[in-house]
């Protein structure tokens, strides 16, 4: 599997697609805002720079992607008027992998723009918005040439599936059955992203320059633990039933592995100390429920929440999951997903953990 | 008609594609190509920039795209390899509306930037592509910062479509028999058009920078001439065909006008020297046949090449077509269109005039 032609979220604006199963993640961006706000308010007071450029990598298609940026513009704009600075341009690169869907963000653009400039009014310079495609495990821009960084949910998607995973039959992620080779060949292909990731975004800031990256994570230092394993563990339940029926084929799921790793803080750390060109000026770590709209008071409600989650879990995983079992069975498999987390979630209230890390890169 | 949103080359990869009816613009852009890289040679041995910005406006989405820049990289590449500097970094602007297929693009990166490196060799430096989706018409690029610009067959698109053409019934551009208002109305809208081009590139090139653009255009000073109005005089003869057999209304027809200006190269020097950033290098006219394959010498060629000209037109034509006369009649007015061009083509000899600008904003 090749993440970099494989991974992108659902597509176009259907039932299934991304664009219209992004609550969860709209609510990680709410909610971890006043982090970004504070990162990016203290980089222009400091620079007051006259072209300001912020990248969004992994930046997806659909409301989230051009929230985000408008609202880390609004931020620095509420600061350049209470200074009575000139109007900047602003330079924003939107960053995903190839097979994101970037016409779908660019005709969106026009209607942007107008309601952008009503609603900031006169003096707002030019909003300069450019797709940039790629994998952000490698160079993306050009040397010293971005002032602020941000990335949500996507940070936790590796650069491929490790090597050394035959051994994690049966388990599509690590799981606790698997065995320690695994847990192994996992964290070293974490420490080569993630360092890679750092050492790159280092040549591409400008000195002083921030980086706000939020991650699907943990707070155990157990990579198996559940609060960040279970999700993918019922997706494998729902998997296994498949194969136990014959509708997939054994050898299928036994080579099926995830290309994401969710991180400790420390594990972070430590990457970030390694890699040396940084300060860290934040972490902090937040839960959000998978029952994202929380109507779990009545019982109809819990279970078209369990079933949201498989909707906005589908909008995610469904590219990666038919390059390699085929688009056949997806309707089939997200139905009997839906089933289990339905159940899970009438006996416990899971929730995802989030890591997130405000950086400054050294002068 | 809102040209920003309706403007664009017919995506995707079928048969009517602009990706697939390309091979004419490929045509001139390889004729005007040494104009260009004399402009690019010029301009890096001046500047030795170590990050080396080149824009492409109105990039479209086919073969074409890839293959201007990567040959403006490999006219800079040969230059930096003989001076022995060290590797640069390129940054590549692809611009176009935002109707355009960027996705196609997108996706064909990956294999492109393999193929890329593998035929430069060994010190090539980052080469980092962006999509930027906005009318050219207005600024696209922070101050400054593009070393090149190229453009071809683009800037012969307006803004819009030119008020006060109610009385020019029955054409759909300027024609011999279009009221001298409506010549004025249309030579107005070009001026206001190109003048703002030119001062937004004059803000966005570094100073020294350059520009080469190519457009369909005239040697005449009559701009109702055969040699820029004929193509589309003989479409809306197939239209008005279509008008008197009641297939399309006689009011829809009279209110379609072409949001496009042919110049003659003093109406474009005009302009630059009103404008005053830039030094005119070089103008260039130059010929290309309508039927590009040139297999006209046996009558079975003759004809496919006429139907030929047809598709390529349609490519380029049929979306702002389609927004104003419905998808319908699509299939009937390029079959009447192609055998008018036939029955032409069997006739005279037609060509399209080029005129290539190659200009250095002034220090």
């Amino acid at each position: 599997m090749e993440v970099v032609r494989v991974l992108h979220m659902n597509g176009g604006a259907g039932d299934f697609s991304y664009a219209n199963n992004s609550f969860l993640q709209l609510k990680v961006i709410s909610m971890t805002r006043p982090i970004a706000e504070e990162a990016i308010s203290n980089l222009y007071c400091s620079t007051l720079a006259t072209t300001f450029t912020i990248a969004d990598l992994g930046c997806s298609s659909g409301p989230n992607t051009l929230t985000v940026v408008s609202q880390l513009i609004k931020t620095v704009e509420n600061i350049r008027r209470n200074l009575y600075s000139n109007p900047i341009e602003y330079q924003v690169f939107l960053n995903d992998l190839p097979g994101n869907d970037f016409n779908a963000i660019f005709k969106a653009l026009p209607s942007f723009h107008e309601s952008f400039k009503k609603e900031m009014g006169g003096d707002l310079g030019p909003c300069l918005f450019t797709g940039v495609p790629g994998s952000f495990y490698g160079r993306l821009f050009p040397s010293r040439s971005v002032h602020f960084i941000h990335s949500s949910y996507s940070l936790h998607w590796l650069s491929k599936v490790p090597e050394g995973l035959e051994e994690n039959k049966r388990n599509i992620y690590m799981a606790e059955t698997s065995p320690a080779s695994v847990l192994k060949a996992y964290y070293d292909q974490f420490q080569k992203d993630f360092s890679l990731f750092l050492r790159c975004r280092a040549e591409e800031l400008v000195d002083g320059g921030c980086m706000v990256l939020t991650l699907l994570g943990r707070r155990s230092e157990d990579p198996t633990s559940k609060e960040c394993c279970y999700i993918w563990e019922l997706l494998a339940m729902a998997l296994n039933d498949m194969v136990s029926q014959g509708i997939i084929e054994e050898e299928k799921l036994d080579s099926f592995n995830l290309p994401k790793y969710m991180p400790s803080p420390t594990e972070m750390s430590i990457e970030i100390g390694k890699e040396g060109s940084f300060v860290v000026n934040r972490i902090q770590v937040s839960k959000v429920d998978w029952n994202v709209y929380n109507n779990n008071d009545e019982s109809n409600g819990l279970r078209a929440g369990g079933y949201n989650v498989a909707k906005y879990m589908r909008a995610v995983a469904e590219p990666i999951l038919v390059s390699h079992f085929g688009e056949a069975i997806m309707d089939e498999l997200f139905i009997r997903y839906g089933e289990i987390i339905v159940d899970r979630m009438a006996r416990e209230k899971p929730e995802f953990v989030n890591v997130t890390i405000s950086l400054t890169k050294m002068k």
